[in-house]
C-alpha cells in the first residue's frame, strides 16, 4: 500500500523584518496511518492569521516558537478521512490544529467537530472561532464598553476588527474604524453599520482627521495595530477609556524595537487603562460566546466577509498579504 | 486697624521645560478679614510635590491649570488665626489648599482638622496625606499585590514611593526599589525594609541590573518616574503584571513629547495592564485608609522621613529641587 503524502509548508529559518517567499520552503512528508485515538484529517481549509509572525522567531511569545524546518503551525479545517477514535468518524467537519498541510494524523483529543456545512465551514476559523472570540471577549470583558460609549477599533476591517465594530454596536455603542483604503472604510459604513470609518493612509494628521468622527471622545480604543494609528488614538480618549491590546500588527516585522510617544503621561493623565489579552485566558466561556456569535451570524446581525486565496501553493502569499492589507475579514485558503 | 499681609509665590509664566527662579515671584498680598463661614490660617507647613509642575501649563491635565499672575496652588498646615466657622477654633492645626502662601483665609468647608501636635503636623502633607492616600491605593487597589509577589516601585525614595515600598512588605510581597543615589539605596534597604533596591544613576544596562533583584520577575511595576526606568521595568515583567501609573516625573518638564519604546507590545505578549488613577477617585475611602496608615505609621510598621527646608524664600528651591531628586521622602518647607 502506498503510503500517504502530505504537501506542507516548512519554516526554512527565521525572517529578519518582514517574512517573504524565501521564509517558507514546500515539502512533501508522509502522513502515518492513524493509531489508537488517532485521526486521519484532509485539509479544507487553512486559516492565516498576524499572530503566526511570532511564531517564526525564536522569542518566546504568547505562542512557542517555531523551530527551522518544522511545518508552519495554525489552525485548519478538515475532513476526517480515517478515525480511530470514538468520537469522530470519517466525513465529520473537524478544526485541528493541522498547521499548513494538505493532510495529516491527529490524536482526536486535540479536534474541535464542526457543525457547519463544508461550504460554510471556514465560519470556523473567524467569526465562530478564534478571530470572533478574540472580538468578543476582548470587547466586552477587557474593553466593558457602555451604552452610549464610543468604540474607536484599528485594523478594522480584519477578521478581529469587523466583528469588533459590529459588535460595539449591538452594544449600543457608537462604533468608529480605522481602515486601510476607502474600499474598506465603505464596507465598514455601508455594509457593517460602523458609524464612521477612516482610510489612515489618506491622512497625514490622523488625530485630527479622527477627531471629528469621535465628537465624544473614544471610551475604548481596541487595537489591533498600533504605531501612529495607536498614536492618534490616545489623543482622543476619555476619562477613563479603557485600551483593548488585542495585535500590534505595525511592528510585527519590525527589526527593531519601534519607538513612538511613550504614552504613560496620557493613561496617567486620563486615568485610563492599557490591557493586554489572549484568548485562552477566556476558555471556559468559550461556549457561551460561540452560541452569541452563531445565533448573530445566522439572524445577519453580524455581517462576516471572507478573503479566500485558492489553493495550498498559495499560503504563504495569503500569510504575507495580512501584513499588507490584502485582506477584507478573514483571509482564508481553500484547498 | 492694619490689613494683614501674606506673602504670596507667584506665577511669572509658563515655563518651557524646566522651570526656574524666573518661573516664580514674591508679592505681598492683602489677606481679608474672615466673613461669615470663614477661617483666618496662618501657615505652618507647605507641600511642595511634582504634580504641581503640570499646573504650571496652560494644558488641561487632571489639575485645573493656574494662570499668570495666580499664587502657586497646593496643600499646607496652617494654624487657625481666626474663625467664623462653627467647626474650626483659633489654635486649631488644619489642612488647607492654600497654595504658596504665608497666610489667607478660606471657607471652612476647605479645611481638614489635623489631629497632630504641630512638630508631627507636616504627617498629614505626607505619609498620612494626599502621598500616603497615593500609595495605600495605588498600590493595593490598581496594583493588586500578592502575598510573594515581586513589587517594583520607580522613585522608591520620593514620598510615595517611599511607602509603596513598605507597604508591598507588610503584604507579604518582594519589595524592590529604584532610586538616585546610593544613599536613597541604603536608606531603603537597611531602614525602610525594601528587599533590594538600585541606584538607576550607576548603571548603563537598567534592565540587566535589575534583573537579579527581581528573580521571579515583577508583578506590580509602581511608576512614578517613566522613561529609561519604566523602559527597563517593562522588560522584566511576568504574565498579568500590573503597571501602576502615578506619576512620570521624568517627562514632566520635557519640552517635546518624549519618544521611547513602544510598550504596547509588551503588554499584550506579557496579558499586563497599565492604569493611571488619581487619588480623588477613592475619596470615600480615605478614612479606612487613613486610620491604616496611621497605625501604621504611629506602631513604626511604616517608617517615614521627611526633607525638610526652612523658610517661605526657599519654597520654589524646594520646588525645584523635588526634579533634582534633593529629597529623600516627603519635601516640605517649614515657615
Amino acid at each position: 500500500m502506498a503510503t500517504l503524502q502530505s504537501e506542507c509548508w516548512i519554516l526554512t529559518g527565521y525572517p529578519e523584518g518582514m517574512p517573504d517567499d524565501s521564509t517558507f520552503r514546500l515539502e512533501r512528508r508522509p502522513v502515518p496511518a492513524p493509531g489508537d485515538g488517532e485521526v486521519g484529517l484532509e485539509t479544507l481549509y487553512i486559516s492565516v492569521d498576524p499572530y503566526m509572525r511570532g511564531r517564526m522567531s525564536p522569542v518566546k511569545s504568547y505562542v512557542a516558537p517555531l523551530s527551522p524546518g518544522d511545518v508552519i503551525a495554525g489552525a485548519a479545517v478538515a475532513r476526517v478521512a480515517e478515525s480511530r477514535h470514538p468520537d469522530f468518524a470519517a466525513g465529520d467537519l473537524v478544526l485541528a490544529p493541522l498547521g499548513w498541510r494538505t493532510a495529516g494524523v491527529l490524536p482526536g483529543g486535540l479536534l474541535q467537530k464542526v457543525a457547519l456545512s463544508a461550504n460554510r465551514a471556514s465560519l470556523a476559523l473567524g467569526a465562530l472561532g478564534m478571530p470572533g472570540l478574540t472580538a468578543y471577549f476582548g470587547l466586552l470583558d477587557v474593553g466593558q464598553p457602555k451604552p452610549g460609549e464610543t468604540v474607536l477599533v484599528s485594523g478594522a476591517a480584519g477578521a478581529v476588527g469587523s466583528l469588533v465594530g459590529q459588535i460595539a454596536r449591538l452594544m449600543g455603542c457608537r462604533a468608529v474604524g480605522v481602515a486601510g483604503s476607502d474600499d474598506k472604510v465603505r464596507w465598514l459604513t455601508e455594509e457593517l453599520g460602523f458609524h464612521a470609518a477612516l482610510n489612515y493612509k489618506a491622512h497625514e494628521d490622523l488625530r485630527a482627521a479622527l477627531a471629528p468622527l469621535c465628537p465624544d471622545g473614544v471610551d475604548v480604543y481596541f487595537d489591533n495595530v498600533g504605531g501612529a494609528v495607536s498614536d492618534a488614538a490616545l489623543g482622543l480618549i476619555n476619562l477613563r477609556a479603557r485600551l483593548v491590546i488585542c495585535g500590534q500588527i505595525a511592528q510585527y516585522n519590525a527589526k527593531n524595537p519601534p519607538r513612538g510617544p511613550r504614552p504613560f503621561a496620557t493613561l496617567l493623565v486620563r486615568r485610563a487603562r492599557a490591557e493586554g489579552f489572549i484568548i485562552f485566558d477566556f476558555k471556559e466561556r468559550f461556549p457561551e460566546a460561540q452560541q452569541r456569535l452563531s445565533t448573530w451570524v445566522d439572524d445577519g446581525r453580524l455581517r462576516v466577509r471572507e478573503t479566500v486565496i485558492e489553493g495550498f501553493a498559495n499560503v504563504p502569499k495569503a500569510f504575507l498579504g495580512l501584513f499588507a492589507g490584502e485582506n477584507t475579514g478573514k483571509m482564508i485558503v481553500r484547498l
